[in-house]
């Protein structure tokens, strides 16, 4: 397979596209999605979206006319990529933390994207009281990874609620989505290898069946420090584990594959 | 990584040792373990080992002076590998097929290892009733990877026990595992990527908590084939994915990993 090197993705700010003050508030960025032409905003003191986020929009799948919901929406990435990546009908990002609502709803202007993304701003402990049951075809979610007690410094901080289980567990994003989705609905779901039996023990619980997981590796002789999960409600037994899907060739170089998917977020 | 082709591995037979016909029946070869001068007995006319039980062995650790039970031995591959790699200090194979059982035994005869590896002929569903509970402190199986009715031609052959849940089921292997094993102890086990949402059910069922993991790609980018996990009873949650396990460089060509570890057994 050929290699190349990364190509150097900057800020979209000060190119072509400059957007208005009405767009842009102070300490805000825009980003050059690299797909569509889309941009986001992006509050480096707030929660940013990283690798992670890219990685499950490439896994996801997302069929034409379906309905996708988002639980812990942040700055709106997963929402926005998959309406450039796919020909689902809507996406819906759930997000708590109202100052990240209010900018992902600016990217979604800034993308003219109103008719086929929407932002709430919300508890997704709350998600099938507010949108009640079986109404997506589609859930995907990039939660926090970390339990409360885990590496926890900060627990004021937005990043903190981003990253660590304190406004949320793995068990609530798992019941949600049991509830939202459709019978043969599809979960998808980016995670830490370290909480994979927790996860597993989840989605058994509340008839989630997994039936496609991608592991991710930094490099190849390294263990995996993401995977990636596709679960059906109501599915069959029957798992498929994909190829493995590794970063870097070398230090500051990314594989063919990782050239072809990420663009324009930060490396994990 | 420097490549290597694989090396050939012939059959034992005709080679410098010579098995009287005391230990050799007819139908039967000798094949050269390449470990500490170790040999086994196989009939291909009845279940072979495979790859697959030799990366078991180089998956499974075993500490020293620690007592072993493999559920489902077949040829005795599994306790007389990890007698040639570690130092535990028993290794006990539990064989329903008594043919299959009095094979392993004269296998185990060959190496001069009476005392340290014990083949017993019985049901693994009743393993925790012949042994007790908490006797073991590793677990080790590879154990048919497909349900009855998958792919089931005859279910009179030997082979069929082998591969096909008809003697016993995952749910037994793992329930009896969790029986057999004291607090703390470690289950290794190898089986197909598929089963994988069960295997993580049957093992939360039983309080056996997944903590290794690693996927078995035949090629780098195609699906894994074999997954290897190690699960610990009344372990705390926490997993590791280790680094992916490629097979093949190229078609007929060995990766430089597999090259050190594949000693002996046919391909997968």
């Amino acid at each position: 397979m050929k290699e190349e090197s990364f190509p150097d993705v900057s800020s979209g700010a000060g190119q072509a596209f400059r957007p208005t003050e009405e767009w842009i508030r102070p300490g805000e960025r825009v980003d050059d999605l690299q797909r569509n032409g889309y941009r986001i905003l992006q509050n480096p003191q707030k929660p940013c979206f990283g690798l992670d986020a890219v990685l499950l929009s490439e896994f996801a799948r997302v069929k034409r006319g379906e309905q996708v919901l988002d639980l812990g929406t942040g700055t709106g990435i997963l929402p926005i990529l998959l309406a450039a990546k796919t020909e689902g009908y809507s996406f819906t990002g759930l997000e708590l933390q109202s100052d990240l609502a209010e900018m992902a709803q600016r990217s979604v202007g800034l993308n003219a994207l109103e008719g086929r993304v929407f932002v709430e701003e919300g508890d997704l402990r709350e998600a099938s009281v507010r949108f009640g049951r079986a109404a997506f075809d589609v859930v995907v979610s990039n939660p926090p990874y970390m339990k409360g007690e885990q590496g926890r410094k900060n627990p004021e901080e937005a990043r903190a609620l981003a990253r660590h289980e304190i406004a949320c567990t793995l068990e609530d994003v798992v019941r949600e989505t049991a509830r939202v989705l459709r019978v043969g609905g599809r979960f998808y779901l980016v995670h830490r290898p370290r909480r994979l039996g927790e996860i597993f023990a989840a989605l058994h619980r509340h008839q989630l069946e997994p039936k496609r997981m991608r592991l991710v590796y930094p490099y190849a002789d390294r263990k995996a420090n993401l995977v990636l999960l596709e679960a059906v409600r109501g599915g069959k037994p029957g798992m498929k584990v994909e190829a493995p899907l590794i970063i870097y060739r070398e230090p500051g170089r990314y594989t063919s594959e990782m050239c072809g998917i990420y663009r324009g977020s930060e490396p994990i």
